[in-house]
């Protein structure tokens, strides 16, 4: 898994910081997670391909989650798209961006299609054979979902040393892929473990934002690799934290340290702050593991 | 009156281009003209006080002018804005608004006025004593109009070195201004116009994007002083240039000439060019005083 950061400043956009946006590379699929106003800038930038980018996940209808949407559908058109493109987002969303759409005569060629979510419970949104997609159920002033990403477990390879060694022939060797014993030349069974090798670990990524604290989500989020957590204020302005239905930096790595996450990637910062170093000082106060996210920053999760 | 250009490139904001964008300088007011993806970025880039704009004038409903007027509006709420905004542009911009402004619960602090437009003929649809705008009736895919605006002539002003040497009372300057004569010691009486002075000429600016080569906006354009025309394509595109509705450098050349424009201003170009000097170059062809619309650029009209 690669994350690329393409934005995680709270609010609104300015010349030097970018509202949340990101792009989760996971076996061959690009997902594109919120896309706050001058996301496809940030995809440019960063020589994302747009082509690449067949799935969209939109946590809430704040405009620094979503506004940049409607401009990105319309160049996806001008770029002479025709794969479908998925939309998963709060209910609402397909009446908004087909009102855009409409009002501009601007259609898009490719097929435009709208996953709405409105269950409080965690759904599975998209499955393929390596990879799922879990909604997180978190709260805000308005509906909005997390997003957990799993690998699927790989399948256990062939281990062709060990299949020599033991003596079984390769015409066995399609069944030992799918799980099967092996036979060897002196007629005794092999037990699969022999024949082949553990899978990689899969991995997993939890993408919370924006929320209060909400320690319901970390049966959830158990042993999950890597969380990113909003941290939009710091201790002192807990206060307006609360008001606002954000999270502090330590309530983050509270989040973090109670699913035993290994990684704890912070974000979406109020604009306030003229520098981010204190959210990991005060997220450290309480999880080791602590990263500071920021506009144009990489992971290998 | 000062014009600034925030951006003037066709179709999708890119890292170096910004979709259209103009700011206006006008006897105090500060007039945004569109609002593509990405203006609040380019308003605080140059400087632009954002409680200073109080009218945003939108051509048409393509993205790329009027994408980045959800985030615009959502900024001036957090930056605690309590002055009307009024928001002129085509039937349909208020209901989008709304919707997105509904979806995330964010509704305007601050008075937030729509002036829906319809009509195909020239309408006024501001004026105050010093200021009026006027729609200029364009042509293109969807329902567009151009904007004018107008200086209006100024009081003469009270030439009081005039007034001493006509022997004219200071108890009189008053009614002078007002345009009345003046009476001398000596019982003469001396005309307005040698008690005062001429005026400045009042400035005028016409704001035309997008829209096909549509000669018949000429006489509404009599002898304005700039002109800001599209020109989306050369010469070498005029076909396709005609299938999307939109105008070559050349055409509008033409269309400043037929007006008797003093300057005419270009932009809103196409993104498959490297460079735009070309675009120069054709106008010229047509008419003598033109200048390149560019990000950033600021002209005193």
């Amino acid at each position: 898994m690669k994350l690329t950061i393409l934005g995680c400043y709270a609010a609104t956009p300015r010349t030097f910081t970018n509202p949340t946006s990101q792009v989760l590379e996971v076996k061959n699929h690009l997902f594109l997670i919120d896309c706050g106003e001058g996301t496809q800038v940030q995809l440019r930038k960063y020589k994302i391909k747009f082509s690449r980018i067949n799935h969209i996940f939109i946590s809430h209808l704040h405009g620094d989650h979503f506004f940049g949407l409607p401009g990105l559908i319309s160049t996806f058109r001008l770029l002479g798209r025709d794969k479908e493109l998925h939309i998963y987002g709060p209910k609402g969303i397909k009446e908004a961006i087909t009102l855009f759409l409409k009002l501009g005569d601007s259609w898009t060629n490719y097929p435009l299609l709208f996953h709405e979510l409105e269950s409080k419970s965690p759904e599975l949104i998209f499955e393929d054979d390596k990879v799922t997609v879990e909604t997180i159920p978190l709260e805000h002033r308005v509906y909005t979902n997390g997003f957990l990403f799993k690998e699927k477990e790989a399948p256990r390879t062939l281990n062709v040393e060990a299949a020599k060694k033991y003596g079984v022939d390769r015409s066995q060797f399609h069944n030992i892929k799918d799980g099967m014993d092996g036979n060897a030349k002196n007629g005794n069974t092999v037990p699969n473990k022999l024949l082949t090798v553990d899978p990689p670990d899969p991995k997993s990524y939890a993408f919370c934002s924006d929320t209060v604290y909400k320690e319901s989500i970390v049966p959830q989020l158990k042993s999950v690799d890597t969380i990113y957590h909003e941290s939009t204020f710091l201790d002192s302005e807990s206060q307006l934290c609360a008001k606002t239905k954000h999270s502090t930096a330590k309530q983050a790595a509270q989040i973090a340290k109670q699913a035993n996450a290994k990684q704890l990637i912070l974000g979406h910062y109020s604009t306030r702050y003229k520098s981010i170093d204190l959210f990991k000082e005060e997220a450290q106060e309480v999880f080791a593991n602590v990263e500071l996210g920021d506009d144009g920053k990489t992971f290998q999760l």
